[in-house]
């Protein structure tokens, strides 16, 4: 018998993490953060709150099914905060327990703990590279699987067991023409379903799109239709995306590098991300300069302001972030934002009415000051319906336990399901945080 | 010829202000602020800063259109903050101008210039009863009508001038069976429309509602079927409202009566507009009380906590202000709030991203305390398109000057008076803030 | 054991049925048609068509999982569409077994079964009041609770069983003022929750609605505030609402009345309702007529055409259906509709895009012909969420079988359920068309 | 003084027609029909019907403002019937006034022509060229600008006269990278800005989107993406779009070659337009074929049938239209359509009720037979926010009169012109149906 169990992301876009149990041992994979629940709240500071506090707030998953299980493993699909913003807090629930994650996810979780101000990890942690089966226990290996979405080095994890192999795809897309050169494995995917998947645990955030989700090439090729025409016409032009966006970033560095201006890369988490992308090989900077430190923020912005028409800005801000270079912008400090600039989202807005609020406000300020605003310049990462049919087609699971989404989500997915032939409380389930599923 | 100054309030619904030119006189209505212009701006203290200022942030109109002009009276067709919040402000514009309106409107003015820390306002302030007509130059007089809105002593306000009526109404219902009593002056209106009406300036805010606005019976009938059934077996009874809506504190104190609960009001602001009420024979608070001062907020609801169910609470926080007592309780303060108590949320939500976010909040903070909530008992106050059509009809306008909204609430409004048989541009004006329109 | 059939209306609103089997006999509770789905097909004569050919179209139910059951009685909730629709089709199957249903509902049964075309019904029909307890077999008896909604007689049916009741809330609303005297039996389902309720199968519909469900009396002030004020000053007045609404027609007569005009009901539908409710005492025809041949609707209409000030015109056509007199009417027959008129839509628009189209063109061509319209005179007479909770507090059911709505409807009354301390999947249970649900 | 004729187009999306004078001549530009007007209306057959009949159901434009003008030549900017639809009713009221637009444009006309049979056309028609001045008379020259659109040879329409240009806008998008070739001519619209443009006649129709429109580009990597991986592997292969829509039908066409499939285009309205871009070159067929005939349309798909892998279909119906191929396949007519099938929407659904009713009751019968849907591998051909800002930059007009767009569409147009400087009443004009707006 195979367990799942749903401790987090099962009513929320947002902490991510499920357990698998075969023979009384335990693989993790994901241990995430649901930022939402920590903006409701004024004045929380994460990095100084305990575990126990978090869980209260609805900020961090609640791991107590299996505090007491023999837990052998902790896996982690990919580097977004919802999938290892808690490593720091639950990690030291299961000491010692390795880590393993592709090279750019271990790194940026390394860094995250690094910031920990109330507990300590110790957990060892491993970079694995897709096509390692990790053996972490006589009956359990884990493998990640390529696969494409809106940072680098994405999996789908696998943990393979006595029953099958259970699979466990959140977050992903099928970019077929991704300008970076990532792509799906299709072939592994191919190889693992006829092996037997037991069990597949897929997101189900975008299932109701009734389409495939464009590739990132889609959003490549809106940003050069602007930047590269219009954009070439504009004085001051200011762009804003996902910091872990690391394809997005590559691209609107090279627009920057074609339209011969200096693209210049401000705020902390854009110099994390592309920091440790840089080590990796992932991205090349080559024109381009990221600054990070206030001073450096205020002196590079100052200058710029002298010469607007020599740099493409890249800012954090997208979603008017209190603190985030472009919300300051906004308010009138660092830069003198007004009438010769154009700032450009690429990035949409996350709809939460949180989000939805600062959002506002921040384009509000912006057009008081005459700024031309150009939004939806993106693609999403996430997959859309069509391609969810097309991996359950590939894998063929036994089982199906729909993740990643609002309860909503999770029903349309087991509607999907049920069009492909499973029925929901037979081999498609619909669980909570905290529940668990048993497979038989 | 006559001038219509569209100060503002022709492109937002906030910062009412109109005046009206004849032969080189101006009289002066409303004087509104906006205070979603006050909230997506941080550590703003509205009090103590100056009109410049707050003009810069949109909070409230811009009069440099009439500033020069020779203002003989200033009228207050009601007491909301979005028709009489920046008198403190730009009455000091216009020294020794009379400022006139029903007693309940004046009197919430003296309070709200009372608390002004920038300005001192000596304008003379001029209690007018209905059906007066007051002559405040040699050719124009005012006049104040009797009409329903959701706060009491409303009216529209008419500018009588040798060339015809100038009609102002802004904000109104038609409510037949208003609870407390008040109604439309419809004899008085149908009146004025035979007498000539050269200019009628509207409300558009609910223009698109394409039925009739439901009386205010309506809202009592809502309330009195919940408290007087299920109500009764609740154990914490807590309501929220519009601290001016009079005729709504008044229904939940009958049926607070009905059930054998104290109602007991808690908050700043349902003092101050009770009180003003109070002394008015507005409102009957026989077997309520108010409280207000810190101290006693804090002891009263300490004692409610004890018993709840002796209690009908209605507190301030239906859009989830922060520091308001309904948000304070979501937060853990104040009063043990939890499975035992229900909510009942008496108000709709306001518009706007920046309510929509803190009301969200507030209501994820309740229910993740296990509050029950109950959403919606409710009606609106403005008049929707078929009381908008039934007012042109009494009235019989010359000219149509909508007002009170965003540029596409006017233009709605443009559309209903053209299939009445006006032509945009014709007699029909769309008008913007800072504007004018000259009628010959 | 209790096994729940869960057979129509667990994916849609519309064909509803239920079976309720215990000890191998088994009783049907409705049996409905789903409108929509003939509606997407043209030239479908449903009175001429085989149960198979609209099985197929997905217009009725799918009975196959209880066609070789020992079925010993058959319940009508009450007498809509939705609900007894699919009787002359399925009945059929069931030779010689009993139908039970309150009065009005027995009475609209026959009326819909004479029409049919294709099957002979044959089942004996027994009208049954409120408080009875029918024994049906020996272990199975069937009770029908008194309960409000749109259509008179409209009841909770429970099915007891040696195991505890199974309760059938399928459609209702707590209505505490109702204008034509019918009230919940609250004291009766108390009790019933006492006793022990084994299965709850409730509705879904408006179960995200956060609110309680206005009174019928709403409705009633709606339409009173609009006739009795601007009414009087109207020309034409043309009313269209739900045909089964007796409640409302009797409201409309009244207010006729009031106004000294005559009601006038032309349509076939119309007749039929209050004739049958005429016959029940269950209107007050009084002052109005009701003309039902299409020589009787011409005439009538042309006379009223020649005079009408004189009449309050009640017609079908509130969904734009064609063929409808008021859809007629806007097609430039019957009546020489224009400027002169005003349409007030006692009625919402039922939310699929079939209807939304077919009130559209109606409301489009009225509009074209310089007709009034008013919309949204109405009130629900659907359940909201916090009825439901109240339902549930009453009842205090050990299992929960949601029913009555798409899948999404299902889901949210599950977590409405979750929130009252129940858990999918083990005391509530989300089925599809076609299912059974087996209570241990 | 310019006058500008706003006949049709300016209370929808529909029936373009603007007629230019300039010292008692006048110029029309475009005579379409409007759609949704017929549709709302059984039984019209549109090309049995005379003008005054179609004027009544609002399905053309009502000329009468110009129809005793010297009118000296009409210009059709693009081939769509909102833009020539209307030709064959209302060009015989200007017997003998020549006709211009591009070769396509024209040839498309005169097909449309030849299926009238209400009225005989006798206008010369004459293909145009980009960058030719036609003099019209002596005061009047006209010119067709090139421009990108969803339908080939598009252009803008410059009247030149004595005091500048009138520059009619409508459809258009700056489309940078279109897969055949089509590119926006920037240098002569920046010539004809610095020339003088007094008065400019934008669309309106997608102002409200605050980006700029993606090119057809990205239709095309949607596509791809889908159809070189996943397409690879189906079975049965249909797709639809607007048989106008040369560019996707020219992609199509080369990912079916691409695939090894044969790609066949399948009913009356894409054989019409594939066939006279074919003539003028403007695609190339190579690989595919296009059935036309009911009988070779019968043949066909039942060889097609028998070998599904072989082909890709391209066939009408995207909007549900009764009657086309599409629809009548879902009906399980020509094709035995079902699981084994996926249809790719290669178009969005027009946002009328009308439509959105059709489309719903198309995808529900697909779903019936067990058919997957893939939908919205498109984009518009619409101009956004930001590319009707650049083209106001391009062009800095003194004038604008926003058309092609419902009210509200044509007030957000005049709301961005404010943005960049004009004023509503001054120098932007939003006019309606039939009326004129006067240029000094």
């Amino acid at each position: 018998m195979i367990t799942i169990y749903t401790i987090g992301g099962y009513e929320e876009v947002g902490k991510n993490m499920t357990a698998v149990e075969y023979n009384g041992e335990v693989v993790i994979v994901d241990m995430g953060i649901r930022l939402d629940r920590v903006l409701i709240h004024e004045d929380v500071n994460f990095q100084k709150m305990s575990s126990r506090d978090l869980r209260k707030l609805g900020a961090i998953p609640d791991d107590k099914a299996i505090r007491n299980k023999k837990v052998v493993a902790i896996a982690l699909s990919h580097g977004h905060l919802d999938h290892i913003g808690a490593v720091a807090k639950l990690a030291p629930h299961y000491p010692d327990v390795p880590i393993y994650g592709t090279p750019y996810t271990i790194k940026l979780t390394k860094n995250e703990v690094r910031g920990e101000q109330y507990f300590e990890v110790k957990n060892p942690m491993y970079e694995t590279n897709y096509g390692e089966i990790v053996q972490v226990s006589e009956n359990l290996a884990i493998e990640f699987v390529q696969i494409t979405h809106s940072i680098p080095q994405s999996s789908i994890v696998v943990i393979h067991t006595p029953e099958g192999a259970v699979v466990y795809a959140c977050d992903y897309k099928f970019d077929n023409n991704n300008p970076i050169g990532e792509k799906p494995d299709y072939k592994r995917l191919r190889e693992i379903g006829k092996e037997g998947v037991k069990v597949f645990v897929p997101e189900s955030t975008r299932v109701s799109e009734q389409t495939k989700t464009p590739s990132e090439a889609a959003a490549k090729l809106l940003l050069e239709d602007f930047f590269l025409y219009e954009g070439m016409e504009e004085k001051g032009l200011i762009t804003t995306t996902f910091a872990s966006h690391i394809a997005r970033l590559q691209e609107l560095i090279e627009i920057a590098n074609k339209m011969g201006r200096q693209a210049v890369l401000v705020g902390r988490s854009l110099s994390k991300y592309t920091g440790i992308a840089k080590q990796l090989g992932l991205i090349k900077m080559k024109g381009a300069k990221a600054v990070r430190s206030p001073n450096a923020v205020k002196n590079t912005l100052k200058e710029v302001s002298q010469a607007k028409e020599n740099y493409l800005l890249i800012v954090t801000g997208h979603q008017g972030e209190p603190g985030a270079v472009l919300t300051r912008m906004a308010n009138g400090e660092l830069y003198n934002i007004g009438k010769e600039d154009t700032v450009v989202f690429s990035a949409g807005v996350i709809p939460n009415p949180l989000n939805i609020a600062q959002r506002y406000a921040l384009e509000i300020k912006l057009r008081m000051r005459g700024v031309r605003l150009v939004k939806d310049l993106h693609v999403s990462g996430h997959a859309s319906r069509e391609d969810h049919r097309y991996l359950i087609k590939l894998l063929n699971p036994e089982n199906i336990v729909p993740a990643h989404g609002e309860f909503r989500m999770l029903t349309h997915y087991a509607e999907l399901a049920e069009e492909e032939g499973y029925l929901i409380g037979r081999d498609v389930f619909v669980s909570r945080n905290g529940y668990k599923v048993e497979i038989k």
